[in-house]
């Protein structure tokens, strides 16, 4: 872990609203799954990018679940927290909702995997994350688990191609 | 499963070439990833069509890993293809490749679901998906293994929510 | 004025945040003006909207001055309030500011009037608005300030322009 | 006023066409406010720099009044032209019409200032701009008349919160 | 011919102009070609349609030549024209100029077929269009041997073909 | 000819998908033909690029013919392949066609000539392209033909000019 000044949750928080134009639906008047996650990438690289002082790329989208539709003339609020820094990547998660007249709706939960670039494009170390509340905690383990998870899958599918591989003599 | 007749992974491949413009890039002159997302969910969608012969929208993003910076005027080709069906959702999975002068690189695989709509834009029961060659059966395989560990997954963290809230008192 | 139950300013608040990409500048890599107007219009929509619970068209732009330069890859916060109430329209106040790893610089300031439209597309009556702190008030009285400069404009151009046509006997 | 030889305001006219598509307009099918201004600064920035014979930044939107709506498939002309030069600064104009098949109807009046930049980027001085017509004496005076009353109001808002600062004892 | 009022060509004329933005050019810097011919489209259609009255679909694109490279930056104007109506369609040209501080400089010349629809949107009947001056008297001579050339290859690659297939036995 | 390696025009091909989104219509749910044309430039850059192995551009746009009109939400496939090279230009012919449940329909062909370049931008000489199918020979002849038949054309158009010039004492 890196030695910088180690930050809180909140401090990495980014919220973007979007209206929902004819220019990001599909023929069902339907917002486009791939404009909600350009809208999702930029709201996420901006969150880790708060962590890590640095910019930052995209190492892999983990999870996106559509949860409710979205459709032409809808206000959306994304917001985006690094749930979890590791040693060179962070885990934002990314809630998205529908503004309705009486609160808001949730419609999507995104969880991405980040990583800070130095100046020649490398990885670099970020600084801890501290979370504070129940729930950025929760959140905190929650990261920790999927990536467990991440880990046990990319095995699991490894030792799947290793048989396929020797049953086939290769 | 539906009565429909089963199809063939192969007779539901996509296959997109594009090229990566200006207006693709972020300020580092890399291929901007909520771009190649979009790019990726209308690859995937065609071949859920292609497969149910209907529209499909998007369920779930299941994993999207970028091994590869992808840079201003690369020329990048996608492949989707329905990987396995189950009753109403399929699994697509899309390779990206960027196209060198002596062939092809692998920069990114990204494994999404898709549910067919009816009329009444409700999910609808799909054809079965016959994999016929080695490489088919492998991925219709890994299809199953990615499903249980998210199922595996949402299972451990409802669980760990369930203990937050007892050990509040909630 | 309308029967409808009043806001506070803070009720109508719309924050969006937006990062400057290479489609979004010109051949300085500035920021263009005309997509930041494009981003000011909608955040002030979407206040207005919140204000008066209907959709709501821009009836004018009456000022927006661009102070600081904003340049490809920076991250800017627009935040739009409605300033004041009156019957039929509503000032909107956009604050842009460009977002430092110390905090945020104020690089633009913009107020628009937008109309609150019936289902005939007719425009129509609008809830009280009620600043509660000094900051506020402030706003509301300057917002007064700006619409009765503009009415007075008005007359003054009037006045001059049917000179010009009496004096050449039209 | 710079030794440039001086232009008049038809020698920095500037016409451009657009047709409203789908990609421009909100649910409503109406031509978006942010899409209009895009278009209103181009012109009004090709205005100047016709005049200046340099690139120009938009410095600041004086007023733009939406007085007719346009729609989906409206065909619109922008007529840009500068009314008035001041030392670093111009007033540009800009008249947007709906054509018809027997004419066209204004829908819109924009004022705009412009600044030109040298080659460090610095506002430098513009050529005397020299009005002929009848309507260019107009308009130049016009826009010596938004002029003054930006800075009278400016002024006042100034005096404004002086009061209100030094009331509050601050 | 139908039995509308006839026009001259001017009458037709459609003006456009263009700012080269980053989102309009390829990794050269140069204007996309796709770009240009889009913006040639549009124009050509108003030309068309003010021709006709009507909306009208793009039949063909007979030749466009891209004699000078256009530049991010670069000003553009398009100057569309109906140069000749036939029966249904109407061949339209569109120059392109590149705006230099002391002219214009004709960058690439268009011509194209354009079809006039009905409330069915079948092809029907355009008005004659009569020119007037010796330049639009050259034009619409030279129409016609464009749509000569055409008709006249067509009938060659047809005679090719057709000889192909019985040399093949088909 | 240069003596770089022949290709074959299979070895050029390149295949595009594109979903027709209603960012890519008019106002009648058309695609539009700008939108076309850009898509058809860029798959035809590219078979260019696979050929010269160098970025090409653009030098002409032979010939489009819209045969089939396209709607909204339909799924089209761009065939680009080389047809014929010249010394420094190639003739690319891209088909494009709409998908159907039960196959392909054609709904316009187009040819375009590219130029490949050198390091400073100059045209430089190309690889030959030996057809080998009786399909890629028919449409290596008939690229010949069009070659012959722009030629003549040109040529007639010059007389043209020159007899109008001469007839008026220029």
């Amino acid at each position: 872990m890196s030695s910088l000044p180690s930050k809180t949750p909140q401090q990495t928080e980014v919220i973007m609203t979007e209206l929902v134009l004819p220019n990001d639906t599909n023929m069902l008047n339907n917002l486009l799954g791939g404009r909600l996650m350009h809208w999702i990438d930029i709201a996420a690289a901006l969150a880790a990018r708060r962590h890590a002082g640095r910019i930052c790329v995209t190492a892999s989208v983990d999870e996106i679940s559509f949860d409710k539709p979205l459709h032409l003339g809808d206000v959306i609020k994304l917001y985006a927290c690094v749930n979890r820094a590791f040693r060179t990547s962070m885990e934002v998660g990314v809630k998205t909702t529908r503004v309705e007249d009486d609160g808001e709706v949730v419609a999507n939960t995104a969880y991405l995997t980040f990583v800070a670039l130095d100046d020649d494009r490398k990885p670099m170390p970020v600084a801890a994350l501290i979370p504070q509340t129940e729930d950025e905690k929760r959140r905190f383990d929650e990261a920790g688990m999927r990536r467990e998870a991440r880990l046990r899958h990319r095995e699991n599918i490894h030792t799947l191609r290793e048989q396929l591989h020797s049953s086939h003599g290769e």
